[in-house]
């Protein structure tokens, strides 16, 4: 099977979705340093983030796919290539959280840090257009965005994964708050986890100084961006080294 | 048992609360004139609204009730008060949608007016202050603001009503677009109907004219605001008469 870069077929904020040459079963995601937030009303850049995200979610998927988790990771191809199963994405994000942060504060008037007895699953619809607006379970099964049993599947997971990933922040000295995941459907109708884990996509506070460890940094000008991103990759090189 | 008026319980945007007097199993609803839009940032008075509503409210409130849904409506007392079982307001706004309108066409880019295939149910946290946020399913559980066993039954009877009211509008001449639904708990947890059915908290389309029949009007300064109010009252009165 070919890993060599083709066309490309879309450009998000953070990666850009190549074939591969010849098209297969595979596709190629690229990692860019470019950085946004806040419906991408906010932009710059992080230097080498596209390297740290790819190999932040290279050994996150293996380290994943080692507990039993299908994922759409084959290989990683280069600082900033993976090759990934080719899926169709389902437009929901997964969003798990274990302490109140971000947007649900403001939404639901909670305090920043407040923990969650259990954590609390929210479903956004993915659309840049619409700023990924806030949806119920109903919304999803409603617009076909999927099917009751899928969203079950996909929630189910999405629990699983925060369980495993909780485990491997808390080992290096960092609390998972929260995080977004993405599904897709394989040809054969499979559910597999997608996209990435990145500190784009999460909360992560160092545990002894309660520092934001992630996109927070860019998103609020807290400064020592670049350094955070390089912290977070080093401490987890070193937690996987030889296990993966 | 007492329907005097007691001492002020709660002021809402619409109405107010009181206890009877003495003060028992029931309240009442006095409906003011004060018309709000947008969380309150909208503020007016729509002459004789509360008198319209309270009429309306009495309405429905009978007509479900011989349909077999329990409300919390006693008494109509007079033109602007309503004598209701005291019930535990669940603080779930229960939508229904039978073609997109409002809030939910910029929120999820559907087109003013176009149908759904089945209603569609959304819920929104009852909060001033937060300004009624969108939840999902799993914010109500989670935040006990009602069990599941409560949701799955205020949502079957909100579609319910749904059923029975499309009905009655459509037989003078509204179409039933939209609407919100309020619950209590009485005393022995029993789920009841509560708050209002208005032409405040409903959309209503003229079937020949397409013509907003409800607080649109107010809302997007689309004048004749007390007519329609009195035009939709006198359509139901008319309905209703000896049927209750």
């Amino acid at each position: 099977m070919s890993s060599k870069r083709g066309a490309p077929i879309r450009e998000g904020k953070a990666k850009i979705l190549y074939e591969t040459e010849p098209a297969g079963d595979h596709v190629i995601q690229y990692f860019k340093d470019d950085a946004t937030a806040f419906n991408a009303l906010k932009k710059g850049q992080i230097k080498d983030k596209g390297v740290i995200n790819n190999a932040v979610s290279t050994w996150i998927f293996r380290y994943l796919e080692k507990q039993g988790i299908a994922t759409h990771f084959v290989d990683k191809l280069s600082d900033r290539e993976m090759l990934v199963k080719r899926v169709k994405i389902i437009p929901v994000e997964m969003v798990v959280r274990n302490r109140a942060a971000g947007s649900i504060c403001k939404r639901l008037g909670l305090k920043k840090g407040e923990p969650f007895k259990t954590p609390l699953v929210e479903y956004f619809y993915k659309s840049d257009e619409l700023g990924d607006p806030l949806i119920g379970e109903g919304h999803i099964v409603y617009f076909n965005w999927a099917t009751e049993s899928e969203l079950k599947q996909m929630t189910k997971l999405t629990l699983e994964v925060n369980r495993h990933l909780k485990g491997v922040f808390h080992e290096i000295g960092l609390e998972l708050i929260d995080f977004k995941l993405e599904f897709g459907k394989d040809s054969k109708g499979h559910i597999l986890l997608a996209d990435e884990f990145t500190p784009d996509g999460s909360r992560l506070w160092d545990l002894k100084t309660g520092e934001s460890m992630d996109k927070d940094r860019f998103r609020h000008d807290m400064g020592r961006v670049e350094e955070t991103y390089q912290e977070v990759f080093g401490r987890l090189k070193q937690f996987f080294e030889g296990k993966l």
